[in-house]
């Protein structure tokens, strides 16, 4: 049986890293309430894995009749400091954000999952992995504010863009930090799933 | 004055990385000599550099005329247990690159030169990123071979493409592996050619 593999993200960068991976694929764009789950009292790679299981769970709700469906969701928020970066709401609060992170390290979280609806297997995990940046003078970050690239962005950096060059080095997953780490992705295709994509 | 940026190398994935940062840029195809320089007795660091400095120098005179130009050249190396990997001369050499990479950490060297005709200045650096692999079964690397990516590739593979998924973590500059560190290059422009990104 050939499955038929749903992407329950309306990212255009986790479209580009599933192609990446030679995978074909659906979109479905799930209307899952994220405000249902809470960052209090759990940890950052628990609260990012439950951000990924209701969007899987909201796009199962759309494709339940699908025996062959495969969901993969996934969800990413940046943690500096003991603080959840969101998207910043405006100009003044993205070079808040940029300021804090200057000059130093912080972490990037993606939780994904993969739900088959066949039998409701659901695996999810997450990963983190550690950005630093570069000392950033002020003039930098006000001048990357206005290439307007932080604006949709949590931590109000997209690192496969412009911010890359605000970024010296990153310790652990590249993809991970651009949306989803398809290496990890692949692991649980493969083991969990016996998907294999080579 | 603006300067016109000339990319010195023929792979895509450079091609990709400029263009990821903006840049407008033309590409010249050098016919440079590589075997003119040799890995012996100098360390991978500086051998890199000088492979890149070959190309640069190339290009130069091709575009010699044009006073404006800056020239952008790059070249990337694999290094395993002091071992210097190239392109696969077959599968077997692709198999016997890949079960050696397998299950530890190896080093990728990407070595950038900035050359302007105008006055000559020209600024090579080296960086290195550490990658480590997963552990790789036989099987698993026969069928990556399958998929034809570690044909042109140094080391035997491409993290950008399906080899992405043989990767566990790495410790540096994502893109410096990719071919170039666009984080690393638009400091050198910013720096030392007063050249801003952004």
């Amino acid at each position: 049986m050939k499955e038929h593999i749903i992407l329950a993200s309306a990212s255009p960068r986790r479209r580009e890293l599933l192609s990446s991976m030679g995978l074909e694929y659906k979109v479905v764009v799930s209307d899952a309430d994220e405000s249902a789950v809470s960052a209090e009292g759990v940890s950052p790679d628990i609260y990012v894995q439950e951000l990924a299981l209701i969007k899987a769970a909201a796009a199962a709700k759309q494709v339940m009749k699908d025996r062959k469906a495969v969901i993969i969701s996934a969800d990413t928020i940046v943690v500096n400091g003991g603080k959840i970066l969101g998207k910043p709401a405006d100009a003044q609060e993205a070079f808040d954000m940029l300021s804090a992170l200057s000059g130093h390290g912080h972490k990037v979280y993606t939780g994904c999952c993969v739900m088959r609806i066949r039998d409701g297997k659901t695996v999810c995990r997450s990963i983190a992995t550690d950005v630093y940046f570069k000392e950033l003078s002020e003039d930098k970050i006000w001048r990357y504010i206005a290439t307007g690239e932080p604006a949709d962005k949590a931590g109000a950096y997209g690192i496969q863009g412009l911010g890359g060059m605000l970024v010296e080095r990153i310790d652990g997953d590249y993809q991970n930090v651009v949306g989803l780490s398809v290496s990890a992705l692949a692991d649980t295709l493969e083991k969990d799933f016996d998907i294999y994509i080579f």
